[in-house]
């Protein structure tokens, strides 16, 4: 272990320009017009694979963005370790609020800044880089590894779930583990143990048949835009309840000892809410940030648009109205379950002067994985170890829908090491990745695998 | 007369090919783009005045676009008639909705189709057209006549206030016309004597300092989008009436007789709904369509946007939201308190979760005309033997809000001829004006012209 760590130590800056080569690919899976940005990271992950000494590597084809496989199987008698990151990343607009192109990687502060650095191309990296020290400087592995690399995870992960069944026994595995969350804070290790789901909708409201003069028809017709306003401001009560009927009727309360193990992981809210900029914190009433953040469902817009968004004035009454919200699940509740409720809702209360239409995009299920797992235990170690810290077991906000899909189909927990930190901006213009934290989780990864078979 | 309406008559295929021309030229006044346009559009203004055989035509400087001016002031002991146009266009998008190019007209079911040719250019040059024919065919006016054309009433004509203060002795005149309006229908002329004022506001909400994801801070900080649409909402009750506190107390209501003259115009509303393409009509309870259109005073938003807006699902909790919004107002509303108003009304209600900031635009004062006027009836007589049809006399919810000025500012009242027709799309995609209606309105300003001294 400890030549693998060494190995580890002295790699740094062979790490930071091989990451940047691998951040400049633009994958943008959303992006119709990075198909072939796609293909080129599908390729670029499994030569980072093969360079790492993973055996039988693979791109494999799929309806969407390829999937990526290959692994290591010769530790007999030892657990099979299923990695699974992704190399797809979020979309870059606003583009302006970036502070150097997205796709060219800088250092700033000992960040490395740049879209995919975080969530999730950076993550996965460091587990490519854990193998390769370990096979480099002692040939063999203490457990089996298999790598599953996606590029849709952005997208809702659409080919995955079939790739998974199409693939059962060749991704036969003991434990799933994932990098694809954050730490606490720097140099504070953190398992996480909770994910919400995830419903994601597009309202589409038509009024009248055409754009209008807002003099002339004003008052006359309804508007999309202020039935949309409406809508969209019925869905919430001035507490922060959601309203829509039925949302809550799955929904495991916290217990008291679970707001005692969320109470106990370091949290400055004053520091949090200036980091943020706002002049107060605002959720769910009789609930802390966290508790909101960690254990209860939302309900956001994501988007909006409607009408003349050019500068100056016009005065139109618009024929269309948008929104594109978004439901974070916790467990039982099932994201086709919500997805309705929330459609019936929002028809139910469209007035007869508008129409709705209502799309559905990717959704997925919540997840909590039971906090005795060995691997749990395993990892803890190492992680306090190599950061000199405590570990805090924490829930998250985000969602994962795949981590759902590894315990129905493959029957797998899943253990979230995660290696970013809370300000790391992914899906936000200046996403980065703290290089002190990402070195020493290479170490901490190579730590767990050893500590894995002890 | 007859003269000059036979050498109407025999003048449309050119009148059409000039018309095409003058609607070439891209005028969108609020286009910082589209300076040099703007003055183009000018100079073609000044040389249609000067091909008309009006005298001492001058494009005027301003601090925005040229005011062009011109005059024939040698129909001594009778009446000056200053006729107002507006050169400049309301912007093209959304530009995919239109059949052809804005600025190529065609020409399709007896309507010339292109940005400008209701409101105003084709309106301006009916007059223009009309004055050519007289002089040519009789060598002199029956009335004296000034001129007065703006590029800057499609961004509230922030310049001609001032124009028309340094101006005053050379603008003296006895009545103004203004041709920026529309006929009831097809056939059916109308007068309008009362015009509503406005107020527009942009609305900018800022939350959190960054775009945030939307599942990692969800339910902690508040949603600047929802936030907007929860004001938004906030602005009128379920029957449409707006609960911005004092927004009615200066609105003189509707009388009995005036709710009677109203009614006496023909209203197919099933037509009129049909042809809008809703369901049903919706707006303040209480009140008819064309009752709320003209003599209720409105809120409209004639924009909104914030977070992610283009194709698929991006899952983000954005830092801010903005909206457009404007109030149409009627006597003896004032937009700067109806401004103040609504600006304490947003300001009070925005939660401290998040920044408002409002940005005015510009505004104009509600006016309505005597009907007992005696050039009102000479026009009612030029139009209705022009369309062989009774006139009626009707209110707009449209603003020109220079009418107010020349009230104010030269004391004159304002006859408004106007000569689009209700489905003009004005403001919107394939704004048309229909040929027939242009030709024999031409013929009724040269009525009029004679009527003014009989």
């Amino acid at each position: 272990m400890q030549q693998a760590l060494d190995l580890v130590r002295s790699s740094h800056n062979s790490y930071i320009e091989e990451l940047k080569t691998y951040l400049a690919i633009p994958s943008i899976s959303s992006d119709p017009g990075s198909k072939g940005a796609m293909i080129e990271c599908a390729n670029h992950t499994a030569k980072l694979l093969r360079d790492a000494g993973v055996e039988n590597v693979k791109v494999n084809k799929t309806p969407g963005h390829p999937v990526v496989t290959g692994d290591w199987l010769h530790a007999n008698d030892s657990p099979t370790v299923l990695i699974y990151g992704h190399f797809d990343v979020q979309p870059v607009d606003p583009l302006d609020l970036w502070e150097h192109d997205p796709f060219k990687a800088h250092i700033k502060d000992d960040r490395i800044i740049a879209r995919g650095s975080a969530d999730d191309k950076g993550q996965l990296f460091m587990h490519i880089k854990a193998v390769e020290a370990i096979l480099k400087s002692t040939g063999r592995l203490p457990v089996n590894v298999k790598f599953l690399c996606e590029g849709e995870e952005e997208i809702g992960s659409p080919s995955l779930p079939g790739f998974l069944k199409d693939n059962i026994d060749h991704l036969r595995a003991d434990v799933v583990v994932v990098s694809d969350s954050s730490m606490l804070a720097e140099g504070m290790p953190a398992i996480t143990y909770g994910l919400k789901g995830l419903t994601y909708l597009e309202i589409e409201l038509t009024g009248p048949n055409r754009d209008l003069h807002s003099g002339t028809f004003g008052g006359v017709v309804a508007n999309p835009a202020e039935i949309l306003a409406r809508l969209l401001a019925s869905v919430k009560d001035e507490n922060g309840r959601i309203m829509i009927p039925g949302f809550y009727d799955r929904v495991i309360g916290l217990s008291d000892s679970e707001r005692k193990l969320i109470a106990r992981v370091p949290h400055d809210e004053e520091k949090y809410r200036a980091d943020l900029g706002v002049e107060e914190l605002w959720g769910e009433a009789g609930y802390t940030s966290f508790e909101r953040a960690w254990a209860r469902p939302t309900f956001e817009v994501n988007g909006i648009w409607s009408g003349f968004t050019g500068s100056g004035a016009k005065t139109v009454l618009t024929a269309k109205a948008y929104a594109k919200v978004s439901s974070r699940l916790v467990p039982d509740q099932a994201p086709d379950e919500i997805i309705e409720l929330t459609e019936r809702f929002l028809t139910e209360r469209a007035p007869r002067s508008v129409k709705i239409k209502i799309t559905r995009f990717h959704g997925g299920r919540p997840v909590v994985t039971p906090l005795d797992s060995p691997y749990i235990k395993a990892a803890e170690q190492a992680l306090s170890e190599s950061y000199k810290h405590e570990v805090y077991f924490i829930r998250e906000g985000g969602s994962i829908p795949i981590v759902a899909d590894f315990k129905t189909i493959l029957g797998l927990d899943t253990l979230l090491l995660g290696y970013s930190l809370p300000d790391a901006r992914t899906h936000s213009p200046n996403e980065n990745l703290h290089l002190p934290t990402f070195f020493t989780g290479i170490e901490s990864l190579v730590r767990t695998w050893y500590y894995f078979v002890k």
